[in-house]
């Protein structure tokens, strides 16, 4: 079971984060998201997208975000198992 | 639902950094704001708008912000579901 | 409601910083105040006055500061509403 | 017992983290797996594997590593005995 | 009331700091002091002292600084009213 | 009584850290070792051993170090009593 | 009454850390004490001694350190009082 995801995700200006953030956060067990501005271009914004949940389900955030004409750069992270397993190193990107 | 947004947000210095957090405190579902001063130019200043609560309505957050004669630069941080997930990942903007 | 308050303050050497938070801490609705030397320079002081309370009086804390011949250069954060809302971004002035 | 694992790995893209993750943490004895992207090159991804359990089994960890394509770069942390040690010090690699 | 004050103060080599904390330490109204060396020079040591009691009287902490042949070079910090506002910032001095 | 070890530690790549790990965390009185990657050179590394427990006893620990190859370089930390003394210095090796 | 001494310490090589701080952890009204490695040279070793107890008695510490060939460099940090004031600033020593 994945129990949190931070991925690395780049999307247009429209939809705004707030709408990318509560559509992503109503897909089934999913308990919240909290997305990130990390930088923002001319036509693109990078965003950091943290989701957590029972039993994520990676292909329905990806639809999700394919819907809202986002692209998974990257996953950076993802904790998996009965419980969420704390690492304190942070990856300086 | 919308919990917790993190804004940058541009205004003039009238109406003060006061008047500008205990209106949008006021709004409806809003339990919280904290506004801290992030750069004061000749006649504008920067500031960033920690906002939370049950389920936030970003349009009224928005019409209260231009309302205040504010704009809102950059929505930077938005928390949605049925609870805030933290991400100890720091902007260093 | 104002719960907290950081103010940047410049004030003479005297009153000293003690007479200055004491003052500021009998005004009604402040539970506490804590004021650190931010600088020191030949007749004036740099102080960060952070102020907590169940329903802050700006005008009062204002007219306050005055009597004690400071002068408030910035309002760096307020907090507002039900409870104080933290943000753990830290202005690097 | 082993309680904790740190991991550096190389792997390819394929399979993605998520299924390096969730194959780990079905494995028996782990409580939890949280991987993090460390670089991302041409044909081969660094990541840093924390892995906790009851009585961890690196030969099987090891094996499941190896069935994903992956490789042990190094061991970078491994918490044995009763309990887990905690040791502030963070490797700054 | 003063809750919590940190010191910068000059001191010889003689009395020693822990008779300089001690005797601090004993004036009525206060619960504790945490005296640490900033800096040592030849015939002088910078030490920053905090102090924390239920209501401090600063007169008599003057006193029994200079009575232990230190000076107070600057009040850093002050804390007044009910109780302790605690600010994260940290002087870099 | 010795309640909390550090060691800087010079070991072979054989035996693999786990193994190094679990046999130290089996010794009498030891409650858990964790041991992290320092430096890895040709053919030695440099790891870092924090062991917890009621009652070390070194000299069993430095000879089940000897029996795994390993050479302790130097003891960094070490706490004992009651209880453990936690001080906040982080020595920056 | 001393309640928390952290001390700069010049020993050295032998008697070793474990024995330096056992004999310490022994004297009457020590709690606890913790041992951190700052500098090895080559026949001296600069050692920071945290040692807390209900009420410390520096003659005998400064007795017991002497005869472990260990002579005082400074006190960095003395708390006394009825409770240990924290001060979260860090000699950057």
């Amino acid at each position: 079971m994945i129990r949190r995801l931070v991925l690395d995700v780049l999307k247009p200006h429209e939809p705004p984060m707030v709408t990318f953030s509560s559509q992503l956060s109503q897909l089934e067990s999913v308990s919240g998201v909290t997305t990130k501005l990390v930088e923002m271009e001319e036509d693109v914004r990078t965003v950091r997208v943290a989701i957590e949940g029972e039993d994520l389900d990676l292909s329905k955030i990806e639809a999700s975000i394919e819907d809202l004409s986002g692209s998974i750069h990257s996953v950076d992270e993802v904790s998996c198992g009965d419980r969420i397993v704390d690492d304190p190193w942070l990856n300086r990107g």
